[in-house]
C-alpha cells in the first residue's frame, strides 16, 4: 500500500496512538489503513454412497491439481452461505451446510480456512470457470498425490477416519509455511 | 474506495471477467481492490474458581458497557495467538487458550466473531487502555443488563447452560442486524 484510498495521498507507515503495531497511515487526511486476515470457505460436499465431489484446479496456484471447493469469503454472507457459495461456483453444486468440521491458521499469508461438512444434493454438477473437472472420490480413490493444499489432505484424512468412528470431531490446526523446493 | 493504493489514481466500480460482483478496480494500473470480512476474535477467560473476566469498555462502540476480551485479529497471527492478545491489551492477562465455543457471522457490518474458552492463568490484571474496569464474575453476578454486544450475551447464557451440564457445545450462530432505536 503506497496511496490513500480515500484522498489519494501517499501513506506512511507509523505507530498509531495506544496501538501496537505500525500502520498504513495517510500524510494528509490521516486516515488509518488496517490491514486484516482473510478467510477462505470450503465444504466436504458428501453424496448419499458416501463420496466427496472434488474440483481439478483450473487456475494457479497449484492448477491441474484436485480439492474441495472452497474461495475467499464475501462481505455481506455468513461463513455458511460462502460455503454453498463456492461449491455453486466452482462445481455447479448445491449443498446442504452442515457443522463446521476444521479450521485453519495460516498466518504466513495471513489466511484462515473454514472447512464445513456438507451434503450434496444432486448429481448435476460440472466444472464451473474456476475448475478443469468435478468428480466424486470413494475413500479408496481420492487422488492423494494430486491434492492441492496441505489443509485439503489434512481434511480428508481427518473425515475419513472419523466417519469411520461414527464421531466428527472439529479440529483448530496451525499449518507451518511450507518448505522452500 | 476512491482511490488506488497501489499508484494513487482514481477507482472505478466494476465487474471483472469471470467474476461474480462489482469490485474498486484502478482506472490506470487495473488492480482489483477485494475486500472482505473481517474475524474478531476473544476468549472466555475462567479463572479456577468458575468466575469469568468481563472488561468494561473505554471506547465507542458502547463506552461502559461489559465485554468479553475481543478484538480485530491482525495479520501474521493465528486465531488463538488473536484471542490471547486481545485479553492480555484488553486486561492485562494471561491465558491458555482451549478450544473454539462460538462462531458468530454478522454479515450487516462483515465481520465474524470466534469466541475460544479459555483458561486464567492467575489474578494480576487489570485495565488494558480499551478499558475502564476488569473483574470476575460469577454466574449469578454477571452484570446481564450491561452486556455492550448480544453475541457477549449468547455466549455467556450458553457458556453457563453447557458447563452446569457439563459438555461444550460449539454453535456456528447468524446474527440479525440490530432493530432501529
Amino acid at each position: 500500500m503506497k496511496y490513500c484510498a480515500t484522498c489519494g495521498a501517499p501513506v506512511e507507515l507509523r505507530l498509531p496512538q495506544d496501538d501496537h503495531r505500525e500502520r498504513h497511515i495517510c500524510t494528509v487526511c490521516n486516515t488509518i489503513h488496517y490491514q486484516n486476515p482473510k478467510i477462505i470457505a470450503g465444504a466436504i460436499p458428501e453424496w448419499a454412497d458416501g463420496r466427496i465431489l472434488l474440483c481439478r484446479r483450473a487456475i494457479e496456484p497449484r492448477k491441474g491439481f484436485w480439492t474441495l471447493p472452497a474461495g475467499f469469503m464475501e462481505n455481506g454472507e455468513t461463513t455458511t452461505q460462502a460455503a454453498a457459495r463456492e461449491t455453486l461456483e466452482e462445481a455447479n453444486a448445491r449443498i446442504d451446510v452442515l457443522g463446521l468440521y476444521a479450521m485453519y491458521n495460516l498466518p504466513y499469508i495471513d489466511q484462515v480456512q473454514l472447512l464445513f461438512r456438507a451434503k450434496l444434493l444432486d448429481l448435476d454438477f460440472s466444472p464451473g470457470v474456476e475448475s478443469l473437472e468435478v468428480e466424486l472420490f470413494g475413500e479408496d480413490e481420492i487422488p492423494w498425490d494430486t491434492l492441492a493444499f496441505r489443509p485439503i489432505r489434512y481434511t480428508l484424512e481427518h473425515f475419513f477416519d472419523d466417519r469411520r468412528r461414527g464421531n466428527f470431531i472439529f479440529r483448530n490446526t496451525d499449518i507451518e509455511p511450507p518448505a522452500p523446493r
